[in-house]
């Protein structure tokens, strides 16, 4: 039994190679991915024990993405096999002025199909310290958002810990104040709540003025207030273009920021970096470092993460570890 | 105005490379298709005049389907951009015993949701002198079916020529029966139908006994008889691997059987031929080609079909006469 | 008929792929273009109406040209068929301080060899608003600069708006005092000149010293009264390596000067850039845009277009736009 | 614990793409496999379980080995992670008179300098059924043949069924008469031994006269009754070139000999082929299928193997079911 | 100084990858070649001693050329550069039905625009045994023509081996009496002829009819008479399709006739077929083999050149000994 | 006889392509390259006569290694075929925050196992000016030590300058001490050293510390005083990512440091700059260039190479001078 479970859809993900635009490419790069797969991946590429719950339909394209996951580890065996098809979307990379584009067509995916009492989380939490889940998954459907409800009542009942990363989508929600109604009655019961300053407050209407002392505690504060949440982690993301970002992460526990370095990136592939985030933190948490340290790891992890081309962050724990550290990318290492 | 529009739906096609299957590719491949587009492109690549009639998505990817289209001289005037999805098919080509296969993904496609009265038929068809459409729009879902109804009825009113290929798609329908309840009421009007023997049988119930002398000749009669077609064209494919196969017709018009010679195919994609046998006869009939000559046209069109890459058949109109005339393919032209 | 027409060579650009020299390459990337076949594509890529003229032999190759073109929804109806070759030219992208480096292999291509008389321009200039061309094809040969001279006056004569890219290339020109020779006496009938100081100064000799003043108004309104042009866009690159260019451009206008904001470009592709800025501008002037919010629109758009790879600007309106009023490539759009 | 245990070295595949030749191909396309590794992922592939028992080093190509296993279902917990290189082989791909070509660099691997008392067999073999090994772990080196040894009777010891495919490799011995005399003494505790009518006569020395009547069933006769073992199976491939093949097996069971039909294959990638025969056989074998059964189920799944590129057999229970009923490739499935 | 010299007229291919048209390829595959070229690289696999004379423009994709033929061990010292591009073929295999197709882009190319005097002939064939040389050189132009004659001058001056291949290109001369017409004077001085009885006839009006008995010996016994060679080979391509070519040739020597096998070939690439079949005719008679033993080594070398992409063949002595004793392509060596 | 000798290992580069890691890659791209063999390539790319001596094993594979520097234009008549292997080296490029990877896998490569006695080295050096050489040569074993210092004993003997560089390895070494023990002994005999501060301190023990004065002038003399060289050159890189590197180095002769300038690089592959430095250095030494002038070219030289894919630095004399030169990358040449 997994340590970590994570539930959400996972996605065939049709990239453009290089730099060249969706009407241009002459073929699609294939790889998985899905915000809550890619937690599941990051802490089994640590080491960590983790599961992942899904529903995919019994075809050979929705059999890629358990291959892939077990291959990278990843404990499947609570996957549902049912419904019509898996979800796409369309990924074009940004270069410079131009924002990467992401077409979605996850509309009847067998996930969003799934319906309460499809998933025996009894089962699937047994054994089990800790569950994830994101917004996303009630964005899908009524249906999969009341399957995500039966989720965190099971493992709050179970007594496992709970994150939970917001997510924010614009094309799946009507608008943010929708997004909020949907999921402030799920709060209940989350423990870590992973999301940013601007999300917190376009969805969960924290208004911290912009010039108002340290934002990011006061934000923090306030969600750990409204919603009893034990912590939030923060990330923040700055950067005019595509090619280049910087990167840092605050965390909120126990009334007390923890704010990580900040780190310049040239940018591969920026999908699936907050997810990293989220799974190298629990993993830190899990482990039992510090908030200090477990900030400053999850934040490494996820800069890395924008070097590897794909959703998953295929980086190795000493390789994050010497980035916490302070290690560059200087040097080949030979 | 083009002389002959096709209406149907177009799918992007990923098709994983060489003979790698849908689990091990690492890319797709991407083309368009689809058997009413295919027909509209063999007779624009044959120096007809062709449009195309559909309803996609406004997104980059359906957008690729116009670009492709107008760049093969298809008119797009008339697609209707509406609806969330272009319907997509997952091709693995096959080898030697192992068969070729789709996985469709095209439910909830633009087309398939299409309502009646979406169209502008009598715009559409003003000045065009032909209209073709298969069975896989009827199969798309209730509305699709009627949509088509009003087309078929718009053309039969305006004095368009109406051909119709049966293309029978097993994963489409429930069964053959279903097909021939949904298809039947929509062959009034119909002048022109392409079938096989096989197809007749199942899905009209056209019974001649294997052994019943002239069988082709035969179903084509009881076609006629039955839906008052005009004329009728049966395609043969014969071959037991997926790497070959054989490849004949037979047109049977105003009572009599012309048949084609037969070509002995070393296959390289096999997607589309049938539909460059319609698009290749409409071109032969509407310049006036006999029918002998129009079928030994239409066949030898098709049979170069097998070796292009892709749903659409890039053959010239000198390539399939030379071909019809006796011309192989036994050295490189330099 | 399309509003506005551009006229010249379009070749076969073969690229190695990535950042491999010529010499190292498994294979070349194929795409097409050609400094106004590429404005032709801008304008109707922005949803304007554009026909592009020129002369192409009749093979496969060529007619990749001319489905390409058709497919990005420009006029091609007037291509003459006729002549031996499409020029090739072979590139490579630089990388920092390697530049990038064409090879051009053009002589004798069709429309070198094109010849006074064999365009129908009172025909291709009916009802077109706009005849846009550059120093491009006067440089191809004598017969083709003629050509071009027929052009101008044609559509001098039948009232239409003529720009004008100087486009100096050193490898076309023995000198660019030659070029200037060659393009003074075409210089009347146009009304909007795009070119650059160092261009100006060059060719045309306008010598405006580096310290005096404003030195792009004095060389626009130097150019407007050497030549009577209504009009000067003058664009200025600036940027010591492959990766990395600052962009911004001047329009001159009834006496003013209106300056562009200036982008920092990190680079994928910047072939065509210029071209994109011209087609742009046209077609902002053309729906009647002011003279400011025309040069933003237009140094927007070849902003982005640094970052599509082919010469082909294909990004939408809707794109340029945000650019244009300060949106930058910094988040995935999702 | 995993029904089927299998044990060899898996090697890292680089194959030239296409029928290019070692010294032209630009890439070499990766893939893993080896003989009992390809007899693993068969089972698996059937829904079977089976696990895979190596030596790996701890660098991210051998882990590439374990990340394919695992994701197509293979136990890999026992694979011991030590050792300084994992092997290679380099392939090109034959074609019409010119033959497939190995190079091996699997010198020095991590298996090949295993010793005794590294791997836990009481443990691995705990609870399994089966263990299946191949005559090419002994060649590998005298460490390797002892450790085969160790592997043999650990299974023996522990009531497991023991299975052998002869494979012989003469780029690995120094000529058949080696092989014999190191394997030899392996072949008490085998019960079932795969292995062809020449491998039988070259290696074990088993001389039946070409002329002589029924020469499988004499040598399968003959090997029971030197070596002790229950059954024989012996495959036989015909056909003079590199593209096509005839292919057939022999199952000798309790003194009888039972025929599986013959197929004639247009080969995509014979690697592996007698790899999944054996997988297949001891699947059909571990159901219960009869020896009639099981033959042709086996023939019928190593024949789909031919078509499929890869050392792995990643054809479905259902597939090969459907070919050993009969079917053939000659349709698309759609 | 390397014993056989060849001269003409090296080419840039640009392939489409696969079975793909011309129109669809998203690259070309990039290789070099030309029948001379072909016949040195042959020579200098085979372990001979090849240098190849052209001329080619100092530009990076000509020294593509230069690099591959010096990789592959041809002397290239005496190639001249100058001129202003290296010719350019596009080809798009065939399949089936379907032809090969070649697209010429060579004329302007440096070695067409050679004039007499440019090369060193003494120097290049200074130590030298053998020229070689085809009718497409002289087809290229005039001037070309005449350096051709100067140099079978020299070799025949200086004591050289000539050997001629006919190779008639439809698409280089007006029709074959032009071709016989330029070729004919040029004939003297030439000791071996390659050709076939189709082209002896179209080319050199050499009358055989097909009913009288031993069409090829009659065909050389009348080649030799009418222009002095002392042997003639003649290759037999034969086949409907462009997959399967069957192949085998007669080699003239002394009034006698030695007939080689006939090969069945399954078709990768055919280009460069009879180059390799020279260039190995010419290895084997060099170092001394009978008639007999040539002429197999020769179709042996051939036969396996249909299996190799490009025009090069890439295959060892080895190799073609071991074809010529008999063997085929069964079995992947390892 | 080529005018620059150098000696050491050529291995086969297997790269992920782009910036997958090795678990992503589907394929990986063949290069090939060490460091001296790039000296080579660099002396002969910039029109120099250079040699390469290795030992290579009788395959496929190495024969890429000889056909690739022979087109290249290096003298390879001495590399000794014999031994079992190449040896090979996988990389990962890296990006950011992530540094590029090599796993080695040159254990028992060919040149690791040569023995004293097999190089003819009188013969190798007949005629030759220049031997160069590298630390990586001893560090591969006992013996390739001993073959190195025979070939230094042999230059030196013949009159050859000789250029050793440091090319300190940590995954070839157990720690730096051993490495200074192993090379001290061979410094005797060496004119000219190419090393870095770092390196010289920790191989060599050359403690300069940090705050002293001109680090560079120290380190350089005191490596002159402790080993007796004529000249000394220190590269020195900086920088904290992958993507971008300051280059520049110092050369010391006769007592006097000249100083290049520094380059600020946008990185795309940094294998191979060092070894490009020497050849550049080498070549401009040789023709006679002062130190200031050969230093300033040999870093323009190196700050090139990181621009070019593969270890080799396939630029021009004339691209280098023109850097040197001060021109940058800024425009495409055309």
């Amino acid at each position: 039994m997994p340590d970590v479970v994570t539930f959400g859809e996972i996605m065939l993900r049709l990239t453009s190679p290089g730099h060249l635009r969706l009407v241009q490419a002459p073929h699609f790069e294939i790889t998985l991915g899905g915000a809550e797969a890619n937690v599941a991946v990051m802490i089994a590429q640590l080491g960590g024990s983790a599961g992942y719950v899904t529903r995919l339909p019994a075809n050979d394209v929705a059999q890629r993405a358990i291959n892939e996951l077990r291959g990278y580890g990843v404990d499947t065996n609570f996957i549902v096999r049912a419904g019509n098809r898996i979800g796409i979307y369309f990924l074009e990379q940004g270069a410079s002025q131009r924002a990467g584009k992401v077409i979605y067509d996850r509309a009847h995916s067998a996930i969003a199909e799934a319906q309460p009492g499809e998933f025996p989380w009894d089962k699937i939490f047994a054994g089990a310290k800790w569950f994830h889940w994101s917004g996303i998954t009630p964005a899908l459907s009524v249906s999969a958002a009341k399957v995500t409800g039966e989720a965190i009542a099971a493992a709050r009942r179970m007594g496992l810990a709970v994150s939970f990363d917001l997510n924010y989508r614009a094309k799946l929600w009507e608008n943010p104040e929708q997004a909020g109604e949907v999921l402030s009655p799920l709060m209940k019961g989350v423990h870590l709540c992973v999301t940013s300053i601007e999300e917190a407050q376009s969805v969960f209407g924290i208004d911290v003025a912009a010039g108002e002392g340290p934002r990011g505690t006061e934000t923090a504060r306030q969600l750990c207030e409204k919603f009893g949440f034990e912590s939030v982690a923060l990330t923040q993301r700055q950067g005019a273009t595509a090619n280049a970002t910087s990167w840092g992460a605050m965390f909120f526990h126990e009334g007390q920021s923890y704010f990580s370095p900040r780190h310049e990136i040239s940018v591969v592939d920026r999908v699936g970096a907050g997810d990293s985030f989220s799974g190298a933190l629990i993993f830190a948490l899990l482990r039992g470092d510090g908030a200090q340290k477990a900030i400053d790891f999850a934040v490494a992890a996820s800069t890395l993460k924008h070097t590897v081309p794909g959703d998953y962050n295929l980086v190795s724990l000493a390789e994050i570890e010497a980035l916490a550290a302070g290690a560059g990318g200087g040097r080949v290492q030979r």
